[in-house]
């Protein structure tokens, strides 16, 4: 008996050849007193014939057969005749004619069809997973995060980075998101936390010597889940001593090139583009930018400096600010109700309304174009390298995050409505100098924009005690495609600079003692200058696949109320499993 | 400038190069006005000299440098005086001649000494985990780890297999180990368990036609701890489809012959010996023999089947069995005191006693034998190829496990006593034709011997219901050196065998259904013939790496009672943490 080949490798080299070939009825098709399966394994489809010329006890078995069983066939590879050759299929110019059969496995009708173009709910096609995965396009994207995750490891291993691997079972550490708990057993009352992220141990790490590392890590946040969001994901975790900022985005940005050559063939130019974090937000309105299309944001406050428009004039008047999306060519495709909608659109993001002006014979009408002065015309036009046929839209506001947010959000929508996206590009971005610290209003305290180990920029330092809004980070994010692939930032590795941080933002000795006193004591043993970054690894398979949904990336995912549709968890367990925990459910709630 | 080298990478190749360091002062001296660094960074080691002719300034700094700062040195390097040549390090015969240092953080006297040979205990080290990991035999140790890993990796992908992530948030199947818990949020009173292996999920990889799966993969059991056991643990994990056991095994010979020889730089003969669990047993008295030395247990029931030594005669009319160990040479060598401490030793085993001999002048003498013939004395020694000099140690017990646990420990123990075992040999060994089951005498009920999805083999099916304890199951196990490093099986692919196990292990149809009724089900839409293996890493590393403890192998491991010493986890969470949950910690207790 020949061995295993695998179907989809099959081609008109293998013709008069015998084979053994083992997998899944895609499909069984009766013809003419002959029977037709297409045989599908881990690589491919293969289409084998049964004909009781050749053999009749192969023929009666393949009649037994049905979609999903598991069959072996042993069989002889032939040409098709010309007029059957299939071009969709890869091994479409040969045909497998059976000589024997064997069900190694029965299957029950599936209760969905395996078939990329679906209309099955989510929640089915999770509960049987295991068929889902089945489907060409999900065995392809499980193929490719494969390869991610390897061309990262080759460009890390090669750099003299080490892999480690830090605990799942650690300490709560309360400031950040929410985290699992899991009670412990021989300490009655006491908890381990899941890790939201490697962050203390990576540092501890370079405290321990050894410079370089990385590691695929889990890492878990108990949130309320988002389309884009899971309780539990997977990060490239990376951290280095004795490198700058620049080394360390140096580093990464040959990662990625190296990932984007061996997963999808492409070449792509470095060093990758940096903007900071203001020109980023005054440009694009959003602090990881898409920059595969133009259309930024235009700031004309200036012009618009003794506007008589009574919103323009607020905004300016309370320290706001007054930005325009010009839309090339849109004004005649754009009614006044189309523009109704997108005032709509705006609102979400807090603007109060959506001023709007077309250009037109050299001059801008609309409803606000009365309230403007031929001056200020001729400004907003040459500003906006203003053409006729287009259209002007406005963001005004007193708060500067509003007009960014809203015409952010809205140059994303446009620019997909309008078609000016083009989604075999591949643009990755830097945005660097970002504010260390963000105030929390309602809480009247200051937040740490990344995490509270992130170092300020040396020149900044003083302003800490006097305006720490001001203050900028060494923190570096990776943008691609407008979504952010992750970050990173020197680390405070000197005990005062790390005490002083988490005095500005409130914790007092004591609090900072008992959460992180090991931390500190371990910048006074010997710590080195150090940093690094985390990416998103379910992101970047998702942009690099080409999928919309983070779920389509990860094997057994979890919905959006954090159930596992497959096994049922979570779930139910025994009063001893809890006993034992010394824990108990609160019934009242 | 120019750009920081590693220490430990200089040479006399180097000598008039001007180069920068970073890294730890390991030592400082100071002698006849000159002083002497040695700088540790993660290559090694190198001797840097501080001159007062050659700079006064850079000698200044390192006056108040002290162990473990770190510091930065640019300077020359040169040749050293031939009288000065240190052979016991790497770059011993060259220095740098500081021209110039900076601090770049200061550090506090350690609390211990980073020194290899060290008697400080081990739970101040654990604290201190950063400082111990400085030591040089445990940066090797990883580094190692980290080799393994890569091989492993290597030989996996270069053979088709894809690398899969599976959840860690799961459900909890009280069948095996104790489970970690994680108490749902979202889901009130339900908990989700940490995965003791991903055993069902890489079964769910097969049915969704992945065919070869791997992970390095994280496991948890809430056990109590020995010293070759953590609460969370590393095992190569692994799933084909389509694969006998025999092609399973190869595989991963392959696998591990790779590792040996990029690691260890070792070629190991292949195939690997397979010996039945009944053979290692009889022959070692144990399942996981160590044939790196003979001394085996030699079965003498039949030559004394008709003894008059009682211990003997009320063993084997029990249905027990009698063996022996000929410790060569070594009658003169243990008096009736040393041997009263063997005694002692087999008693742990449930042993009753321990009966021996000593052969001289072709006879053999003791206090035992005068209960034997001429005819048995000759058989003994006939079978026991017993020479002048030899002492024979007896087991006998109506329990044939007795026999086998207590020669199968003490022939380990006389193998280490008496030097018979040598560290640099690597002796892989199969373990096969396990028992698919175990009958547990107070619960009155079988448990499998392995996991409930094993997959008898097929000819034993019979005794399913006749004598389940004869079935064999479908199992490997892989040794090395006397450790087990893991095992795997063929699975039940087919729902009816399933069902059956589960009849046979006492569950009733709903019990079954309500852990296990995903996989049933999945079993019924076309699962394939599968099987695999799980290894433990962090045993492998502990063998390869020759080190005695598996902490020494785990980054931040944890102690006996599961605490983590440095960040001392787990801790003590708030109650609006618990709240959350709606869990609360029972006082009582």
């Amino acid at each position: 008996m020949s061995e295993r080949i695998l179907a989809g490798t099959l081609s008109e080299k293998n013709i008069d050849q015998e084979v053994t070939l083992k997998g899944w009825v895609q499909r069984r098709r009766d013809l003419g007193g002959l029977i037709f399966i297409d045989l599908r394994d881990k690589s491919g489809l293969v289409q084998v014939v049964f004909n009781p010329d050749r053999s009749p006890e192969a023929l009666q078995i393949a009649e037994t057969v049905r979609s999903e069983y598991v069959i072996e066939i042993h069989g002889q590879v032939v040409a098709r005749d010309p007029d059957t050759v299939n071009p969709a299929l890869e091994t479409g110019k040969i045909e497998v004619l059976a000589t024997q059969a064997y069900i190694l496995n029965k299957a029950k009708t599936p209760p969905f069809l395996i078939q990329e173009e679906t209309d099955v709910a989510e929640d089915l096609r999770l509960k049987y997973r295991y068929i889902d995965l089945r489907r060409q396009s999900l065995q392809e994207t499980f193929k490719m995060r494969h390869q991610i995750i390897q061309a990262v490891r080759d460009f890390l291993n090669d750099d003299g980075f080490i892999e480690m691997e830090t605990p799942i079972l650690t300490k709560s550490t309360p400031e950040g998101a929410r985290d699992y708990l899991v009670p412990s057993r021989v300490h009655n009352g006491e908890f381990y936390a899941l890790p939201q992220s490697p962050q203390l141990f990576k540092q501890l790490i370079m405290m321990s010597g050894f410079e370089k590392y990385y590691q695929i890590a889990r890492c878990f946040r108990d949130e309320d889940l988002r389309a884009d969001r899971q309780p539990e994901f997977t990060q490239i975790d990376i951290e280095t001593s004795f490198m700058t900022s620049d080394a360390i985005m140096d580093m990464t940005e040959k990662m990625m090139t190296s990932v984007m050559k061996k997963v999808k063939g492409v070449d792509l130019p470095r060093p990758f583009p940096k903007m900071s974090y203001d020109e980023a937000m005054e440009r694009f309105g959003s602090d990881k930018p898409d920059t595969r299309f133009g259309m930024e944001l235009i700031q004309v406050s200036d012009i618009l400096a003794d506007s008589s428009f009574k919103v323009f004039s607020d905004a300016l008047n309370a320290g706001g600010k007054v930005s325009l999306l010009n839309v090339k060519g849109q004004a005649a495709n754009y009614s006044r109700k189309a523009i109704d909608k997108l005032t709509e659109f705006v609102k979400i993001y807090g603007a109060k309304g959506l001023a709007w002006l077309k250009a037109d014979e050299g001059d801008l009408s609309g409803p606000i174009a009365k309230f403007l002065t031929d001056e200020e015309k001729k400004g907003l036009i040459r500003r906006g390298e203003v053409e006729d046929g287009d259209l002007l839209l406005f963001g005004a506001d007193a708060k500067l995050s509003i007009v960014h947010d809203s015409l952010g959000a809205l140059r994303l929508k446009l620019g997909n409505e309008l078609g000016l996206i083009d989604d075999n590009k591949f643009h990755f971005l830097w945005v660097t100098d970002w504010p260390l610290l963000e105030y929390d209003e309602d809480l009247e305290r200051y937040f740490a924009a990344h995490h509270p180990f992130t170092k300020p920029v040396e020149e900044d330092l003083a302003k800490l005690d006097t305006n720490p809004e001001d203050v900028r980070a060494n923190a570096y994010d990776l943008v691609l495609n407008g979504y952010e692939l992750g970050g990173g930032s020197l680390r405070n590795y000197k005990k005062e600079q790390q005490d002083k941080m988490f005095k500005v933002l409130g914790f007092s000795k004591e609090a900072a003692e008992e959460q992180f006193g090991f931390l500190l004591e371990a910048l006074e043993y010997g710590a080195p200058p150090h940093g690094g970054i985390a990416m998103g690894l379910d992101r970047i398979v998702m942009i690099l696949a080409g999928r919309s949904n983070l779920r389509d990336t990860i094997l057994f995912p979890k919905t959006a109320s954090a159930s596992d549709l497959l096994t049922d968890a979570p779930g139910t367990v025994s009063k001893a499993q809890l006993d034992e925990l010394s824990i108990q459910i609160r019934e009242e709630k």
